[in-house]
């Protein structure tokens, strides 16, 4: 097990850190105000629910890195390790594909059920959001490296004992 | 390597396969038409791209359940299994998430977006739509069971050898 506490999942998980981070400050910093139609109306990140999932489950994830790089590898929770990197995984990943989702309707909008792109009205918010999905995006993506690095790393002995 | 062909595994991959080629078929089945202020739409899945994705997802995780079910544990592509695992608990996961996302919007709409809610106008339709979801989530939860219970199986003597 001590494979996965080397210097390349450390150097994973303080990039997962960073990206998650960043994702948060640049998706709760994203709001603007425009006129349309002699009505004012405020674009902000908590006006769609699913982009609320998204800061949470970076915070959780950006939690759950911080934590696993201050644990010892001798701690009982180190044995959780992996199970846990796949709950993280899947939960980053489910959250980032539904922020991307409604992110693309507000781009480009969806003619057929009427909705129509917002990006037009409030170009700042969409390229903050825009920001923060990108490094959410990022954050999916390393977590994802960090399970099959782990995996590989605790199934090789497995594979070379029983072929 | 033997316990991830156990009895429980197949019967949750038969399940996974199942769930699958519901997702589909009741997906692919989608559409209905009708009229709105003298004018005739019909609202079908593959008008959103997010839909297409979901019914693509499905196909390939139901085709892997399969494959899985009549490989021979002694081959060599058995070894990447709990890799490929991951690999569609992932998609499986994302595209669900995706779906999930617009389907809300389709049925409460986004009121500061300005975008309605259209299930009033096409109920078949959304009820096709959540079928096929509610299908595709049991899916995207088998699967996550699945590799929970590979790893755990897998990991059980690691643990013991290197506690």
């Amino acid at each position: 097990m001590t494979k996965t506490k080397g210097i390349f999942p450390i150097l994973l998980r303080l990039l997962a850190l960073g990206a998650t981070v960043a994702a948060i400050v640049v998706m709760v910093t994203s709001h603007q105000s425009a006129e349309v139609l002699n009505l004012t109306f405020t674009a902000k990140y908590n006006n769609e629910p699913v982009f609320v999932f998204f800061v949470i489950a970076e915070a959780i994830a950006g939690g759950y890195s911080l934590l696993v790089l201050v644990l010892s590898a001798k701690s009982f929770l180190w044995r959780l390790i992996i199970i846990s990197d796949v709950i993280v995984t899947v939960l980053l990943t489910s959250t980032i594909s539904a922020a991307l989702a409604i992110a693309r309707v507000g781009k480009q909008g969806n003619s057929h059920a009427g909705w129509l792109p917002i990006c037009g009205q409030v170009p700042k918010f969409c390229d903050h959001v825009t920001g923060a999905l990108v490094s959410g995006f990022a954050a999916a993506i390393i977590y994802l490296l960090l399970l099959l690095y782990s995996l590989h790393a605790v199934l090789s002995p497995v594979f070379s004992v029983n072929p």
